[in-house]
């Protein structure tokens, strides 16, 4: 089968034709499938049941920092919790806070901190417009939180190395709006780039117009490998200090799809200034988050050592799932000339650009076919793809079985999109 | 002995050399004790050890509207955490919302989503200066919230029935920068006074000059008596639906002081349109919260009864703290005419009103005897108590034997601050 591209329009009708015939039989089928969001599946969390078992009536309630982990006391969480997740982002305990039970909560109490506190200037919130950098495509959320408090955001392309670093330069070094950028570094959502070592090297020494201008490093994948070549990612943190510019990055992780999305713990890393910074907000907010929740983590894992053993289950459990999704973009579409895609090393996504001002078109014949997908735009801020072409497939929460027609449908439908464009 | 306030010169310096005496033998000790907060003894919380063994690696982690409590899902907590709530509220499910760790974090967010989308009206952040009353003496850690978001707070006197209700009706119905009032409507902190029938009448008919003025009715002691005969408190929602006035209250509750503080679960319960007003931040703010901590606490107490059962456990351990107490004020205090106080029925505090002008010292020679008090001024906005006369006692942590010495201390200080200051 030649590319579409090059087709007559009466080879196209006829594709079409028998494309429409394939879809109707599916569409009979009466599915109903989900590829929509990043959420592990029902095997994957599973695999951290045990560690319901670990605290118990029984349990040594005593820390080494704490007289008692039921009881009040301890904002920023037990120094086991603090050790655990420095030891995930290869930073130094005294620069970790643990919080609840979710990082982006996190980040967007980090955000609220900037706007009503300001980070040694006057508070975000008094300073007029201000802006933010958004790689694209990225992370719904992300923009959710930043529209949410009414920040500008500003489309980064990102090629395989991360975000175009001219244009981050360009805009940060200049602009003193700009107080800030979405980064997701390792795996990043939904393309699974991680940045070169060239690109976190430019971003810890950039020169900021704006004092208080910092970027939001959410590590969300950063221990997330599905590949037996997984990517490294350089310490930023390391990177910050040669050029004393350690003030400018929060860093995030969280054990959402580590243990149990949702009853996981979360931290943010970052500088003792901004530490001190965030805890100006969160003494007035809490009195601590969970620390029973964090003990039973922390007893469960030990170390990074068992975090990684534990990571290692879910890479078994996710391998197949990534391997049948490129497979099938392969052997299903690569042909057609109609889309590309990354594949990934680790993380929980698949992008792929379909045919151009296809991307909604897509994700209505998927959900006629019983195939929820994230929606079209979702990975651009305010909703917005300017080309209508890249699309988020999640592949992790369905079983394999089920991932299998999912895929197949969005093949399908792929195609049918990009034909009646071309038609 | 008679009043102090009869003595003559010469035998307050007599009486003063005699406690200095007394007061020099317990510093002597080097004691370190704390009457400081609100905090459950160690006693209280192993009473929900057990909790720990509920949720295992067996349970069915399925709810009546939730697939897999381990998984992403569900921003208004799990249904039945909803129902126990709501059983403890005497509210319907619908109307609660069930959120993290903390009702302090709730209160937070709630003030955080009026000033940033309004109820109704602009946001309470684009409006210029707005107020807040404040019951006084009251809850620091309301105040901070308040203060945090830069809301100017205005002192209501408060007395046996509750606010006074004259000045509440004044300012909320003639002044439309009025934007809220802070109440502890059952045993509340510091006084230990429950709002009269009348009283919860008179808030649920008001008609506040601002339409998006709003209660924040932290009913953090709802059920958390002392005495075999406890108060009774209005239901607010009845009231508010009598008036039509429905939108006016965001009520809280957590188990922090039924379970464990800081690894407990929180509400709030609301009309429908104050949800969707919450859930405008909230859904941008996180995912969900612990479910599997919900569903721990809802298994282990199955409904009220399990939670009032629980209940009288923290009674028979609280109440000879806090008849300690009482008894001491009486024996040791009563005679010398320097101050007042209110025996309550339930809560976690003994409001005492030392001699005018002395809280602060009286605090001082506690803490230089190795006796840590709640801060001087605390109970009142801004940390200024106008009196310098009222200190919380928190007899709750503490266990018996160190309340009593620690007590002997309290009453030590308070007379001799008084005498000092007679002199």
């Amino acid at each position: 089968m030649p590319s579409y591209l090059s087709m007559d329009k009466s080879s196209l009708r006829e594709e079409y034709k028998r494309l429409s015939e394939v879809y109707a039989e599916y569409k009979a089928k009466g599915l109903s499938l989900n590829m929509a969001r990043g959420k592990p599946g029902s095997e994957q969390v599973s695999l951290s049941n045990d560690m319901l078992d670990i605290v118990t009536s029984k349990t040594d309630f005593k820390t080494d920092d704490n007289p008692d982990v039921r009881n009040y006391g301890g904002l920023d969480g037990i120094i086991e919790a603090k050790r655990l997740f420095a030891e995930i982002l290869d930073v130094s305990p005294e620069n970790i806070f643990v919080g609840g039970n979710s990082s982006l909560n996190m980040m967007f109490d980090t955000i609220g901190c900037l706007m009503e506190n300001g980070a040694g200037g006057e508070p975000w919130n008094k300073q007029g417009k201000i802006k933010f950098l958004c790689p694209v495509p990225g992370y719904d959320r992300h923009f959710g939180v930043t529209e949410y408090y009414g920040i500008e955001m500003i489309n980064i392309p990102m090629d395989k190395n991360g975000p175009d670093m001219d244009m981050v330069e360009e805009l940060v070094q200049n602009d003193p709006s700009v107080k800030g950028i979405w980064c997701i570094p390792k795996y990043s959502n939904p393309q699974g780039i991680t940045y070169s070592d060239e690109t976190v090297r430019r971003f810890a020494a950039l020169k900021p117009a704006a004092k208080d201008f910092r970027i939001m490093w959410d590590n969300a994948y950063v221990i997330h490998d599905i590949s037996d070549t997984p990517d490294k990612l350089l310490n930023i943190f390391d990177e910050l200090e040669k050029n004393g510019n350690e003030d400018m990055v929060f860093e995030f992780a969280s054990t959402s799809k580590i243990t149990f999305p949702g009853a996981g713990i979360a931290a943010v890393a970052a500088s003792k200034n901004n530490l001190e910074l965030l805890k100006k907000r969160y003494t007035f907010q809490t009195i601590g988050y969970d620390k029973i929740n964090m003990l039973r983590h922390t007893m469960y894992f030990k170390n990074l050592d068992g975090v990684l053993e534990h990571m290692k289950k879910h890479k078994n459990i996710l391998k197949p799932k990534f391997d049948l999704v490129i497979s099938m973009l392969e052997s299903e579409l690569s042909e057609y000339g109609i889309i590309d895609w990354i594949k990934p090393n680790g993380g929980y996504f698949v992008s792929v650009n379909v045919f151009k001002g296809t991307a909604k078109r897509v994700v209505q014949l998927c959900k006629e076919a019983g195939v929820v997908l994230t929606g079209a735009g979702a990975t651009y801020p305010y909703g917005n793809d300017p080309d209508d072409s890249n699309i988020r497939v999640a592949p992790t929460y369905p079983p394999l079985d089920e991932l299998k027609i999912a895929m197949e449908i969005f093949c399908l439908s792929t195609k049918m999109a990009a034909v009646e464009k071309l038609m």
